[in-house]
Order: C-alpha cells, then structure tokens, then sequence
C-alpha cells in the first residue's frame, strides 16, 4: 500500500515517474477537450497541486460529475514535470474517489470574497489562499515564540486565566461566575456561593504570576490568551487575545531593550524563513513593500531615544516642520498613536525604542530612576503599527512599591503576595508584553484583527 | 566586564580557574571555622552552585550577615575543582553582594515543607526543589509537544476561550459576563445587554472549533486553558487545566492508534532526555520506580483491544482469578477508573489502547461503525493513572451526524456550522484529547494536580 503523502511533501520530492496517493479539497476544476485540471489544496502548503485527468480514462457520471469546488478527493497518479507554467510537477491521475461532495451552494466558489464575507464563514474560511496563510504564519510566530525562549533556558509557565484580582489596571475585565443569574433575586451577590468563594475575572495579564515563578525560576516567560471587555469596535481591538510575557530576573533597562530587539528579529526572520509563499502572497495582495519593510527591520539596529528626546523630537516637528498632530505635545502626555508613528515612520524611519516615561502615564509596578520623575518603561515602536512591544524594569524595592501601590488606590492586602517577591531575595528584574495577533497583523500586513484570529471575539460577536 | 552566567552553564562549562559572576538565591548557608558554604540556585537548573567563602576576605557585618536562607546574592568567584562530594565544581568567591535580604519571617527556611503548606505560598513555592523541578518538567512537555506536532508539519490553531455553546457536553461550564450582577434586579437577564449580546461560556474544549481548521488546513492542533465548573474537590480535579487536542484529517482508527503512541513515547523521551536530574529527584522522592516505568513506555509497543474484548477481560478476572470490582461488568457499562487500572496494570502490565465502545457512552461525534452498536473511539490507558489520552475518529456523514445530534439532544441550528464540515468536501478525520497536568503528574509521579499548576484553580480556591 502507498502511504498517503500530503502536497508539501510531493511537491518538495519532485520524484518524477513515482506512483503516489494525495487527498484534499478541490481549488477549481477547468475542462478542456480531452483532459481536465484539478487545482487540488490540502492545507499542508499554500500553493495547489495540479491533478491531470485524462477524461478517456474516467467514467464522468460516475466519478468526475462530483469533482466541484470544495469537494474532497483522494487521488493516486504518476508525478510528471508540468508543461503549464506555475508548477514544476503535477500528477497525472489514475484513479480519482470522492470523499465528500460539495453541494452548488458552497460558500467558497472559485472567485474573491471580501474579508468581511468571509468572517461570517469563520467555520470554512481556513479554505481559503488568505486565511490559511495567515494562520500557517500564526503558527509560525507561535512556534518561534517558543523556540526563541526554550534555546535561552527560560521556563514556560501557563499563568492563571481565571483570577481574583479585579484591578491590575490593563482594562475592563469579564467576569467569571457559577450564579445562575437568571434565577438570582434583586440585591448584591452572595460570593460565598460562587465557585470560587469570591468574585473572579478572566486575567488581562499574566504578567505578575509570571513574576512570582522569575523569582525562584530565574528566566520563565507565559504565553496564553488575555482579556479585556473593552466596548471598542475597531479593527485593533478583540476581547479575547493571546500575549507573551517573558520575565528576567537580574535584567535591567539594558538588557531588556537588547533582549527585546533580538526577539523581534528572531520572530521576523522566522516567518521569513519559513513563509516565503505566504510572504509573497502578502506582498503582491495585501501589502506591497511588506518584505523589503519585514527584512529591513530584522537587520536594524534598533534606535534608542527617552521619552524626554521623543517630545523634543515632536515639538521640534511642530515649530520646524510644519507637522500638525491632533493632541498637543507636552511633555507629560501619554504619547498617542500618531505620535508613536510619527517617531518611528517619518522621523527615525525604523524601529525605535523610548524609554524612562513620567511615573504617572506608566504602570504601578515600572521602576523609579534616580529623577524620582520617571520609570525604567520601555516601548517598542515599528513603521506601520507604532507600538508593538512594551515593558519595563520592575521596581524590585518594596518600600517604592508598596509608596506606589497606595498612590495608585491598589489594595496593598491583597497584593501582599506581589511585596512578598519584594520582601523575601528581592533582585533586579524587568519583562515585556507582546500581543500576538498585532505582531501577526504587522507581519501579513491584515490589517482587522478579526482576520488573524480563528474564531474572533469582539463586541457582540461570539459566534461558532 | 564579566556577563552574568546562570549556574547551568557555569556547570556545564567546569571552565576550572576562571573567573565568573552568578546571582541566585541562598538556599542554605554553613559555617565552617574559616570557611563559609553557600548553597546557590538560580532556578536555571536543579542542583545548587556551592559557593565557598573565606571569611577573611569578608566583613562580616557589612555583608554575610544578610546571606541567609532566601536571601538573592551576586557572587563574583573563581571557578574551582570542589573537594567535597555532590558537586564537580564550586566557586571560589572573591566578592559578594546581596541584593536582596530575607528577613527571619522567610517562610521557606531549609527544612522539607509539606505539599499543604507549599500550596498556601504558590508564590514562592518555585524556590524550592520539587515545585522548581515540576515546572522544569511540564515546560519540556509542553515544548515537546509543539515539537512534536510542528516536526510533523501541524498547524497551532488557537481556539477560541469564550464560546456561546453552552452544551459541548463535556461537564459543567463558567459564565463568562459583563452584566452587573449586583446591580441586576430579580427576574432573567436580557443577554442583549452583554458584552457578546448573548450567553457565553469558558470553553470546555476546543475539539470542535478545531475540527474546523483540520477541513482545510489539513493537520492542526489546540493547545489552550480548558475549564470545568465541577463540585469536585479532589486530587485529580483542577477548575482550569491545559489541553492539547490535534486533528488530523485523512486519518481513521488505525492511523489516530498509531500518532497517540508515537506522541506519548515522544513526549517521554523528552521528559527522560532533558530531565535527568529531576527524574532522579521524583524517582528517590515521591514514587520508587518512576524512571524504569517511563522508560517501559517509552520502548515498547502499545497493546490494544476492543471495549468488547476489555468486558470479556473483566468478566474473566472476576469469575476465574477471585477479582472483586466495586461497580459491575457489564457489556454497555461505562469504564471506571478501578477497571482501566486492571487492564492496563494488571492484565497487560502496560499502555494498552481500548476501540470501539457502545455508542451510547461515548459522544455524539464518534464515528458509528457498521455494527451500528459501537464508535470508532479510542481511550489509551497507562499504568499509574489510567486513562491518559481519550480520541476518536468523527463521524463524517452528515446524515449519521445530524441524526446523532438529534438523539442526545443537541441544537441542531446552532450546531449547523459544524455539520456544514459534513456537507462540503466532508474527509474522514480523526482526532485525540491530552490533559496536560494529568501527563505531567504522571511522569513525575506527582499525586495531586494542584502541584503541577503554577497556581492552581479549584473548588473555593482562586488565590493570587
């Protein structure tokens, strides 16, 4: 018996004259006078495998009636070099089985479907050229991810999802319950009789868990999906979307901007590498410049500027060059999107990292500098996304961050776990978020977050 | 300047007579008349990097008066040959300082901590031997398992967490809400005022959603938080666990039997591979003959018999070999835990694979074969736990399925999206289920979940 082979693996053994068996979904199917074309697709790569069919050999009515878009098919035939152009081998078929039909009202006929038709047929759009590339570069991404981290010895941690803490600032939170609502009377919640005891969220970041395990673990990173109920219907946001957030105890501002850099790249080089297919489709179709844009990044030197620099380069941009911005610059400000791209689209022209931000815009847990004005923040800005990555170094003394916490109205009972880490072998440490599908969105150029996730989640939108 | 190495690779290295710089934690500390001995983890490995201090060099009050249990400590030393036992090498330190101090309030001073007590400071409990050892271990597994599947050109599908099916079938489910519940009056809630406009649910499994990716990208996976909202306060009970779940299209029984086994002796091989040290620690520790048991899975071939075949076993251990069951041998029962342990522990004395049971106990998914009394599920049993892996090959018929549906109750409409993989280009599939923390006490013999998890989610429990 031939073992059933997968595209990919046909295609790269080009073993011409060899006897195989392939399966998959039908692309399109175009007769001519004596023979017939089967773009035949099985996931395994981007492009399809042409199947020949010489109709002499087939009973129509018995087998090729039901060979349509969509339909799946097992094929066995010789691999033959392809006279057409576009492939190098094709697959002269001996004998065709159809395993599943597919009815004339298939969804996905041979023709281009919008983006927004083919959310709504979430549950068969991996069929298609654009969504199945977009989730092999996912996978891509993700397996990178772990491969970058795992080759350094850090230790993946799974951080909780379902949490007590209801204030850990990133967002609004979803809450989490076992209370049959609809039979709950008017009046405040018994937590006692919920699950847990108390009331619970589903986390909007791991990223103090993942503090708990550096301390002890030394370099330990999570990877999972976070939250947030954010009533925003843009093509940026989701409710539900997948971080990574590495932790390194003994690194400072330094290193973390170096580690931060080498990671992007590494992930970049990655999809370059291992998606070149996919790459060209993106470019061709969806974002021209995208590759020149991907492989200038992965060579760069990242820039560097403070927060402080960057308001002078923006008012600088204001008073000498005409450029006008929607919110004022001052320093103090939280910088906005155009700003972020204005910095690293028009004025360095590539990656910049800024760092050491005014206390106040940045979270609880960022380290005081000397100034006793600024934190040891830090984001990453790209052309053509702004901000991508974002971190700091922790403040690692407890007297600062329990001063921090109160200012900030935090609960200092209930974070007395997070001042233990603080209390007991405290060390310098520092971590960074990366969100997943902006990371995916830059790399395919997509640009609704709704098209990198395989079932998304966004307002009023919970479907399959 | 020297760059900070982890104790890993100063260990590795055993570069004899240079110069180092290592940070970590003070697990224990002896004095000696004019020696002092620290014992130093990083968490970059399981051994400690002994530390020798000549006193001499040292004030003691500025300094060693702070190296105490728990304390974190820079060290910059010599690397030496070491003359006491347990160790090839140790640092000869020539400076030391501690960046953080323990008060004597630390609550992990050098003695064994019981697993209780551990679990009440899952903040800290990564600093000492056992939890820093599990979680080394569950991240090889879980690295491993991506390994495994992207080797074999899978996709990393991720599933979605908040679903609107309410009726997978699996056990019991969390709501997921941004409805005020205290401030809700009495009566039923209007779901159009949720977040997602309707009812929605943490997902018990990503089986289905998965399934949609596999019918069309070919080989995928899913590996994610799972939840279940089950009263059961027991060893093996978590609220919130991992589950790895692939799907591979073309694939029927024989060839599901075939990658679970090759999967489970991989996921070993990597445990025995990159774990020595801690299997060592599990194997003298928590369960005598841990190692050998792995490495009997990991070499030999899986045994496999029918439901129909495992009730005869049964039925014949009780009327020819005196064995009493608590719960009765019939063909149509469901297995319990004391009858695959029979099976796999003292029938076969190893991994055995149980096919095609009754229908009626299986879900509505399986493929019915021909007998139309039995599905295509499999259930791989291992000695020490029991089930381990549950999968299937799907039912692929879009009659059959809907029919199935039907019968056990299902929205037919809701679910409709799952029967249009039937109805266009249906293949035959199959797929499994792997508990992570069920895996991961297994192979460090680990008796209770809740010390496999970072920080554990159960009945009353949501700590941190």
């Amino acid at each position: 018996m031939i073992r059933l082979l997968r595209v990919k693996e046909v295609v790269a053994a080009k073993a011409i004259g060899s006897e195989v068996i392939v399966a998959g979904w039908v692309r399109s199917m175009r007769d001519a006078k004596e023979l017939s074309f089967i773009e035949l697709n099985d996931g395994s790569m981007m492009g399809n495998l042409q199947i020949v069919v010489d109709k002499n050999n087939f009973s129509y009515n018995d087998t090729l009636r039901e060979v349509s878009t969509g339909a799946s098919i097992k094929v066995k035939g010789k691999v033959t070099a392809s006279v057409g152009s576009g492939q190098e081998i094709e697959i002269l078929a001996s004998f065709i089985s159809v395993l599943g039909s597919a009815p004339n009202d298939y969804p996905l006929q041979k023709k281009r479907h919008s983006l927004e038709f083919l959310r709504e047929i979430s549950h068969l759009r991996s069929r298609t050229n654009t969504i199945g590339a977009v989730m092999r570069v996912r996978n891509v991404v993700s397996f990178a991810i772990h491969q970058f981290f795992q080759e350094r010895d850090f230790v993946y941690i799974h951080t909780p999802i379902i949490t007590s803490s209801d204030a850990e600032g990133a967002g609004d939170m979803f809450q989490v319950t076992t209370i049959d609502m609809d039979k709950k009377g008017a009046g405040e919640v018994d937590y006692s009789r919920d699950f847990f005891g108390c009331k619970t969220h589903l986390t909007v970041s791991g990223q103090l868990a993942v503090e708990s395990y550096c301390i002890g673990l030394g370099q330990v990173y999570t990877f999972g999906p976070t939250f947030r109920a954010e009533n925003s219907n843009t093509v940026r946001h989701a409710a539900e979307f997948w971080m990574i957030e590495p932790e390194m105890a003994f690194y400072q501002l330094d290193e973390l901007m170096a580690i931060s850099q080498d990671f992007l790249r590494y992930l970049i080089n990655a999809v370059l590498e291992k998606c070149p297919q996919e790459l060209e489709f993106f470019n061709e179709r969806i974002k021209p410049g995208l590759i020149e844009n991907l492989r200038t990044v992965a060579t760069s030197n990242f820039s560097h500027m403070t927060y402080t620099q960057a308001i002078d380069v923006l008012k600088n941009a204001i008073a000498n060059h005409g450029k006008v911005f929607e919110h004022p610059v001052e320093w103090g400000i939280d910088l906005k999107s155009e700003h972020e791209r204005y910095l690293t689209e028009e004025h360095i022209r590539g990656p910049v990292m800024v760092t050491d931000y005014p206390k106040e815009i940045k979270s609880f847990y960022m380290k005081l500098n000397d100034d006793g004005k600024t934190v040891r923040g830090m984001d990453i800005l790209v052309p053509g996304i702004g901000e991508i990555i974002g971190g700091s170094e922790r403040e690692d003394n407890y007297d600062l961050l329990k001063e921090r916490m109160i200012a900030v109205g935090l609960d200092v009972e209930e974070y007395g776990w997070y001042l233990d880490l603080r209390k007991y072998g405290s060390v310098p440490h520092s971590g960074f978020g990366l969100g997943l599908e902006r990371f995916v969105m830059w790399v395919t150029g997509m640009s609704n977050i709704r098209d990198v996730i395989p079932f998304p989640r966004t307002v009023k939108h919970c479907q399959f």
